[in-house]
């Protein structure tokens, strides 16, 4: 995306092999880019790797980490990009579970520091959870917003430092229910993916859950929802499952996927996955070469 | 729908409006319709209305009831209507709540009942959850299946009737996290709409959370997700959230919709909504027009 829009992007990893997959990698994306209205000529050319972090951050504006996602790990790593990184450099964890407040520790100007939390494929789906830490200063949140929508992405600021953020812990909330509802024989994984993506997975797509439910109480809103339904939800919310992934559990979820999905080459059905997804962008008007538009 | 697909609709009803309020409905959703490649002329030149129940359904192929949620109203109307329909008719609940195990009771021949619970609005969202009762007949099953296929509508037989069915149940799931984010301050109401709309709602209109998780694990699938995500998942699980509905949520929530929702009126807010809806059926060929194509 950042190669697409046009920065110059330098990649810092100490794997020696990381050069050659990720020029792999450009080519089998171009296409998916392409069709989502960005230019792919000459990715490459403002693409550089360097080994070495000080010299990979020297004169960057922007740090985005990818690295493992362990605290010790990321503490030192961005104590040292602080060193080498120009002092208004913007620095970016894309972890998913360690919270800005514990990362930046070992950093002697923290407020640079936050979370934005991208999910895969970064190409294909919008979101970027920005999450601030508690040093984390007000206008570098501003800044990190506005780096994001300048590539066309959704960023979407979340106030508390919760586990998960926001979008996988909904995500963990409705498949907790999924995988109960396959242990206990109601409906197969390829059934309950169907009933997803032919009603809830459809709406959610256009409008969100508060949305939805605001439009199902009628004029009167959600107010007139939650009065209507609300009572009724919430005894609902005392029978939903809490399921382990024991190794029942585990053994019965692997087979149904290696008999419901096994069946096609993985590259398959991730195309027609990606296949779909640049659809729906396009028909909603939310690729990143919309941006500023619609929504 | 089914009168947009050429069948003759006998619509019964004690209230004494119910006509002019369908006969006034019925242009209000006729763009739609057309919109998904169904054709609307004369839409209601084979509709009619007929107060008295066994008139009503005295030539019936199939009755679709939508009466109130509650079980002896229903266990009494379909005994009603056993005596009165052709004894081959195809008996359907849509009932959100209750089992077709329940609602038989007082029925001479139980096995051609069972329920076939639909979404709103029924002409955009495409799934019908087809829930047959201990007494259902297999073959009747069969039957409600290949009716709401040639509706273009996408059946999905629930194998056991539990509490809500599926999707309510999935639905639920997550919005008692979103009610849970909301009540702690992580993000308001509307900007976890558009959280979710721009990642899982996204993802989970082309490929539901199995499939989607399949992918994730990379070529290994589900098995390889599971192995590297389970148990922090799982460990996330006891983490959500439990909000309550009372006094205080509810006021929070309606205040919110009142200010993220309510500054646009309710028929523009479920008009752009429904227009979403259907540019992602048809990007995704999924209309009723489309049925027996793709997917």
């Amino acid at each position: 995306m950042m190669l697409a829009h046009g920065l110059r992007v330098t990649v810092s990893d100490p794997q020696p092999d990381v050069e050659s997959r990720v020029r792999r990698a450009l080519p089998l994306i171009a296409p998916a880019l392409r069709a989502l209205g960005l230019p792919v000529e000459d990715l490459d050319a403002r693409l550089s790797f360097e080994p070495d972090l000080a010299r990979a951050v020297a004169d960057a504006d922007v740090v985005q980490e990818n690295g493992p996602e362990r605290l010790d790990f990321k503490r030192q790593l961005f104590a040292a990009v602080e060193e080498a990184a120009p002092a208004g450099a913007l620095l970016l964890s894309s972890t998913s579970g360690l919270r800005a407040t514990d990362i930046c520790q070992d950093m002697r100007r923290p407020g640079r520091l936050l979370v934005g939390h991208p999910f895969n494929p970064p190409h294909l789906v919008p979101l970027v959870e920005v999450v601030p830490g508690q040093l984390t200063d007000e206008s570098v949140v501003t800044e990190a917003v506005a780096f994001y929508r300048a590539l066309g992405k959704r960023p979407q600021v979340i106030h508390k430092e919760v586990p998960g953020f926001v979008a996988n812990r909904l995500q963990s909330a409705l498949f907790r229910e999924a995988v109960h509802l396959v242990a206990e024989g109601v409906v197969t994984e390829a059934e309950l993916d169907d009933v997803v993506t032919s009603s809830i997975g459809l709406r959610w797509a256009v409008a969100g859950p508060f949305r939805t439910f605001h439009l199902g109480g009628g004029p009167g809103g959600l107010t007139d929802f939650l009065e209507h339904f609300g009572r009724n939800m919430e005894a609902g919310w005392a029978g939903l499952g809490h399921p382990r992934f024991d190794e029942a559990t585990v053994r019965l979820l692997s087979r149904q996927a290696e008999r419901d999905f096994g069946g096609r080459p993985y590259q398959e059905l991730e195309a027609e996955r990606d296949r779909g997804q640049i659809a729906v962008l396009r028909a909603l008007g939310r690729t990143p070469a919309d941006h500023g538009s619609a929504h």
